[in-house]
């Protein structure tokens, strides 16, 4: 089976030695308070420093109060469901939508609305609970939001007086230049002083080091994340202070930015060779735009000819798997899609994987 | 400040070489498996080993499809409300009751009947959701369940065909002997083959070992797990695989059996210092059980005469913390008693703990 499905990093690029070499420093520095229950907003030196960081990278004054560390930012997700939703509320949210998203807010259920990012519904916005965005090389879409659509929005969410749960896990995997400024940075360069905004930051390690550490965190308004850290409290009491100090050990040093520059080229490389494959085979049914960073192809059928979820048990009898776009869509009605990972497998085996779902569209569009 | 109100191992015996040992170790043998996202119900490496000793330990048959690794057993509280909780649920539990417990239940508005040892009320176990125990020393009253109780509760529990949590993380805490079987193991006896039962057992690293790496499990009939993974795959996508494979390098060499019997005799010296000074300085006002397991003393307040949340504040006057007894009440109205912990602080801070709590009893009973 070549799994084109998940969205799983190169696990070739996982950085054992320095993980193992920062385990030992962990434990060497931190001593007991690496095994400890933690503090529930998570090691109060990984905290700092990544007050200290997004400081830096916005210009803004952060402090630690800012942040709580949580396991993943998956579960940064779902602690923003338990305190920000009541049953039935209205989440503004791009579309397609990250599924661990849907998936954490689903017990809530809440009723989505779109986020059209060229013009903005400034009515959904005042009646929402929070508007939800992944501007960098969005999941499922890898596309990447502009400068003047992010100002936008931004303006939208300050005007209505909603949050905004900006989600940025592939902010480092950029294969042509810098994205710019996050809408965080953008609402920073507007409000100096200690941070008191609307938007509830997510980032991660898992993209850019390694996932099985599960670290990620969330910058917020500190009543937001006392909030939060309350509803952690009785969901895991706290997540491992090890593996929070094996990710400060490796932050500290710098050893994520050193990583990124590894990892980028490897998936550039490998976007390329999926695209370039699937111009080969794919293009009489399908039409996509080239990423430029992230993880992910989103295919569109032309002319909306072939039914994605159809498509799938016939890709599977070919030993190529991907995930069709209706998981991805509130609604569950857009079955004419489908997300194609690049960086888990090697160039030669997504070159396979693409002439394999080649054959699958083939006697999909002849049965 | 002296604080007896944690539930906290003594740091000094945490094996900070052993685990910088099994983090190497870990790395080396399960190299990227223990770096990726996990499958949701853990490292399958663990959940084996777990499942193996499991059946050893009880003479059943478990697989490693009865047993999902949590963010310690607090998360399996957790998931366990998530799945068979829904609003106004009816929950048998012993009270006073584990306070992570009724924190991970509370959003769900459970109603509470009390669980009654030695008759436990057949009707409530009919009409309740699951019947809640921690048979080995509870937290908090430091209670050891007899066998007696064990199979009463175990016989109605089978006829009214409720589910029973039974959480034991104290039960290699032992002072006085071994407590015998759990009350999963006498179920097992009497029902060979594979598990099948209506016992949900929870299981820690978190007071053998360390509470930081955050490993726990949940052992259950197969259906249960399945929908527990489903829960806590929109919760947190998995635990660390990181963790949970230092914890398999650790238990996997009976580590764990070992150093239980390097903390055992610290805490029984820890308990008896305790005791001794509370015998000379406290029993004017309350009396207590000497424990003899786990990690708590629970006093009451003679005649009800003290007010364990008012007594709070002078306490704190004087620099010493305890847990009142309102906090563990799912009434609330339980105000006469409180809990005390023996095994973070050296004997000589025990003694000076309890030599402040009296000043504060007089200083409260003279107000």
């Amino acid at each position: 089976m070549v799994s084109l499905a998940g969205g799983l990093p190169a696990a070739e690029l996982y950085p054992i030695a320095e993980i193992q070499a920062a385990a030992q420093r962990a434990l060497a520095k931190h001593g007991t308070a690496a095994l400890e229950y933690g503090p529930v907003e998570g090691l109060p030196a990984l905290r700092a420093l990544i007050a200290q960081r997004i400081s830096t990278e916005t210009g803004g004054l952060f402090s630690s109060a800012n942040v709580m560390l949580t396991t993943g930012a998956m579960q940064g997700l779902d602690l923003i469901g338990k305190v920000l939703l009541d049953e039935g509320d209205t989440i503004v949210a791009q579309s397609p939508t990250y599924l661990g998203a849907l998936d954490a807010w689903r017990p809530r259920m809440p009723v989505y609305k779109k986020l059209d990012w060229t013009a903005p519904d400034t009515d959904a916005l005042r009646t929402c609970k929070f508007a939800y965005a992944v501007p960098n090389y969005s999941n499922p879409t890898g596309v990447l939001v502009g400068q003047v659509c992010r100002s936008a929005l931004l303006n939208d969410v300050l005007e209505s007086g909603t949050w905004l749960v900006e989600d940025d896990p592939y902010r480092s995997l950029q294969f042509e230049g810098d994205p710019g400024p996050t809408i965080l940075e953008r609402y920073v360069a507007e409000h100096p002083g200690p941070y008191n905004g609307p938007i509830i930051y997510l980032g991660t390690v898992s993209k850019t080091l390694v996932p099985g550490l599960r670290v990620g965190w969330i910058v917020a308004e500190s009543n937001i994340i006392q909030a939060l850290a309350l509803a952690k409290m009785s969901t895991d009491l706290s997540s491992s202070m090890f593996t929070q100090a094996v990710a400060f050990e490796l932050l500290e040093a710098g050893f994520d930015k050193v990583h990124a520059q590894t990892i980028a080229p490897v998936y550039r490389e490998r976007r390329d060779a999926l695209c370039h494959e699937a111009a080969l085979r794919l293009s009489p049914w399908f039409e996509w735009e080239i990423p430029v960073g992230g993880m992910f192809v989103w295919m569109r059928a032309k002319g909306n000819a072939i039914n994605t979820d159809e498509l799938y048990q016939f890709a599977l009898d070919e030993n190529v798997a991907f995930v069709p776009s209706s998981v991805f869509d509130f609604s569950g009605e857009d079955c004419f899609g489908m997300r194609l990972n690049f960086t888990r497998n090697s160039p030669a085996l997504l070159r396979e994987g693409i002439e394999r779902l080649e054959r699958a569209i083939r006697k999909y569009v002849s049965r």
